[in-house]
């Protein structure tokens, strides 16, 4: 039975977590962290988890918690990750940061997009991206992994094999993303306000989102080239799912059935990876850690499918995942098998 | 031409009320103001009304702000109205008051439920309830009419005409009120998130909800007995719509014709209240004035039915129709007629 | 390891008892129903279900899949049922409906309310109502167990432990129920579409709701007294979910602390049942089993409010949870345990 | 006063038009047919006309309604359409037709889309593209106005400028679209229920949608050369609301400014169109005729981004403008002005 700690215990990453650790055989959760001084039980923070967990959140330094616990998920926001993370790691635990911090391997690329010096810098060579369908062989033996991005994730499975295979030029990529408003997180602000968000769409941080240079990092490191993205962020109202519409340019005459091979060749034996024939729907994938994929014609243009559940496959699903592989467990664990 | 003002002017209903004046023929908005120093465009604060207004925000006083116009709109929120009221009042202008702070006409009963001092309480008699179904004489004259809340408006016109009938107990009577999510503001909190409300339903402020005593006071007055009703608000996952179920005791045998009778004769040439044989459903009146009701037997349970749009008819609606009886026009003016 | 069959497979509550069977560890599926003839794949009906199940939707006649499995869960609207379930029994497995059909134990009450001649009125007596937190001990002997309704267990939860203890009386007691649109099935019509039940609510059979007698029935066996109910529900735009706020008149002065004392020593060791401070939420109890209660004052009236999701511990949840206790097994395995 | 008359009074296209023709003073609905034999009240169709109109839905047949009324709103079904229209004509009234059967040039273009043969071809090439902020000089003498399709209006408003100046190349348009369910009708259809379509998000008809053509011919006649788009199509969870994010490929290097100034310049003076700094959203333009357009640049990727209402501009409102336009009326009027 592992010992897991959670810093940052409020938000819906750190929520749907403690979820999914609910149903795990083998994780059991020691420690929650909040700023909050007053000791609030985990189901004064989030009543759904009543009956779930006899446990007080407390407001504890990430050296404590490191010596508490195997394995620490960080659910802090970024910045705050990169000060937390050096003092789990040398208090004797592993890591699972799921903030933006390690992510981006180059700190030059990190401070353009984030605005920000990064203050420990060495550890992102070291640091190990969690998408375990592209980097699963460096998993188990990390100490820190990066727990990706959820609009990065979509786009990664949804271009990896085109790229890996050369089927797709690597430049002029365009990712059309549509998001649920839980991706927006838990702290109040005009922009996620109900009566903002509910029947309207609309596109945010066109050119700017930081999850651009995560997908070129991992897509160029995939297909041996440089990669650009055109990357596009839209809010739905909804609670959860992502769904990326994919415009790439072939780099030579492939089918339907072709490239849909191309896939499942490449996810063979990827348990929550699914190609399928039909268009893919954020609804089939809610609530799971699923990653719905499919191709479709437009003419001759290209069109590439993926959806996930932003909370679960985007963050807490995947970061499950990745505890799994680094305690040697079955990747499915406390998702899809018990 | 009436010359209006609004007094902050950044909420929903202010800007509820921006779209309906911007329709009137008779009104023009010659101020609107703001806290924020800047002097924003209409349109930089409501992106919506690009176009229809060419008038920036600006952070006037009441007093310049009376000088200026015919009928001030005070949007503000309650006890900052009680400040600004007097001030509109004395340079010259007439008020329509969407707060609650004239509503109440006991200060006492006031400072119960709103936990404040009421500091301009000699205006608590003479401020005229500005629900024109109950109290059309008394509106053309007023200087100051305190416009009803939402839930208020909804519960007061599904049991009024029962009350001054006679044909239902004055106690004893529950309203078990739905309402979209708009009613809740538009200041940020945890409570009004897009991902906190979605997909979920629950009830708030069991037994302390401050349009309780609104409804009681008027109802009283009508029934002309001391009305006591069980007030349980709830939050819909929807933007607009108020809908109250209410369970009143019939004081004699009456059949579900002669109920609808009763509504009927009690409302006939009310433009705004349609009494209904079906069952009325909150998105048939979304976006307009009208208040459509109707009742049911559940066995001998008497069950009376309302909807409104908690935004139109439930503030800003009604504040327009209030406005048109005060300067004569046909009440239905910029909504119903042109 | 349980073989189990599922009769009538397109619709939502089999598509949810799916769900919860691909975690169980304790049960296989075996076959699944639809009256479709060309032997459409489950995830062809169910695309959510790709990859969980290898199996194959066949056209059946209940005495053959009575004779592939321990236990047929059926999915059949009521009246198919009453003809599948005794050539199911026959057949020599054991039977949870999820239809009405054998939920009233008289013969002449389901005419009454379902406007058709019951044809297997002597099982009505020996079918075991399905609510485990009231009729447990029946449950694990039984061949043939009738599963409550969604709105049923909602306010039988949220009423017995008033009634068995004496503290309310067994009439007048006024139901006010919310439900999400996934209560009114998978079959299309006008009623449930998108774009009518978005952004509106309304009541709906008021007075006719088939769900009363089922009320009454457990209710007036737990109380020992004849239990009258005046039940109103109504449709809220959302997926999942039940709210019920019940208004019941208290036979002797009970404080807020007394009566969840009650709740909490009625429920004591069920493990679904979480009696909580907090006014509950709908959201805290999707895709779980658990029913969440808890009691206000308004004034001196009694408000008790009970949300579930209506899929799992209104159907689908129950029904394994009745499996479970059939079988011998914890009876939180597949939702709480593994 | 006009009188119109309405085919097809069922839909939510008609309910629209019904809603906006109340409200202006210069027309009399006279007329509004439905298949349905029992002489149904408009109300009883549309609860939420109750008190707006007094009028019997009559299954007419189109020569009758043709000798009633001035102008026909024709809200039949494609290909019900094509039969109706000739005989309306004949009849003597002007017809606005909202189905897609008048709007492709080509009966050839027609038939490999629709899969139908065109019985009425002759009139195609006489009818009317009723988009009037590209041919309102043809419409106020126009007999027959094809009202265009929703996503089709959306997609030539954000393009029709740059490709009238030729600051893009006319092939290799990639449309991203998102639509609100009231696009699909109100059909009963498996697919536009409540419980398939909230909380989801997906791609359909891609490479095959019907307004493909529609969009590539009066592009193609704006900007002088063959138009080629790659059109797709997705459902959003919300009533209303088209959005649609567009990548072009820029002929020159231009600015955004510039690109703006490119817009502002070619609909001077439309007044539903509003060219915007700010990135457009589907609620600022809810319930209202405008359609709001921006520009912005991903790294060197136009991006195009233009929101509607589907049920106004995109259907019943750009109706009534060419109603206004062909009686030689302010386009505004029943919408903007009175």
């Amino acid at each position: 039975m592992a010992r897991v700690a959670i810093l940052g215990a409020t938000g819906y990453t750190a929520l749907e977590l403690l979820k999914i650790l609910a149903r795990h055989p083998q994780a059991e959760v020691v420690a929650a962290t909040t700023r909050q001084e007053n000791r609030p039980h985990l189901s004064a923070i989030h009543p759904s988890l009543t009956g779930l967990f006899d446990l007080r959140c407390e407001n504890l330094n990430p050296a404590a918690v490191g010596r508490m616990c195997d394995i620490a998920f960080c659910c802090l926001p970024h910045t705050a990750s990169m000060e937390a993370v050096p003092q789990l790691l040398e208090a004797g635990c592993r890591v699972i940061d799921l903030s933006a911090d390690y992510r981006l391997s180059d700190p030059g690329v990190y401070e353009a997009w984030y605005e920000h010096v990064h203050t420990d810098p060495t550890r992102l060579t070291t640091a190990v991206y969690g998408l375990p369908e592209i980097y699963r062989s460096r998993i188990p033996d990390a100490d820190l992994v990066a727990n990706p991005g959820c609009y990065t994730s979509t786009s990664i499975l949804a271009l990896a094999p085109l790229l890996a295979t050369g089927a797709i030029e690597p430049t002029g990529i365009i990712i059309d993303a549509k998001s649920g408003i839980s991706g927006a997180g838990r702290t109040p602000k005009l922009s996620n306000l109900f009566s903002e968000c509910n029947e309207s769409v609309t596109a945010y941080s066109i050119g700017k989102h930081r999850h651009t240079p995560e997908i070129e990092q991992v897509l160029s490191d995939v297909g041996g080239a440089k990669v650009q993205v055109s990357f596009t962020p839209h809010l739905m109202p909804m609670d959860r799912g992502i769904f990326c519409t994919i415009y790439p340019r072939l780099t030579r005459k492939l089918t339907q059935p072709e490239l849909l091979d191309v896939f499942r060749k490449f996810y063979v034996d990827q348990p929550f990876i699914r190609v399928v024939d039909h268009v893919p729907t954020t609804k089939d994938v809610s609530f799971t850690n699923f990653c719905d994929i499919s191709v479709r014609f437009n003419r001759d243009q290209l069109v590439v499918c993926a959806a996930i559940d932003n909370l679960v496959k985007g963050a807490s699903g995947v970061a499950v995942q990745n505890m799994n592989l680094m305690l040697g467990l079955d990747q499915r664990m406390g998702m899809l098998s018990c």
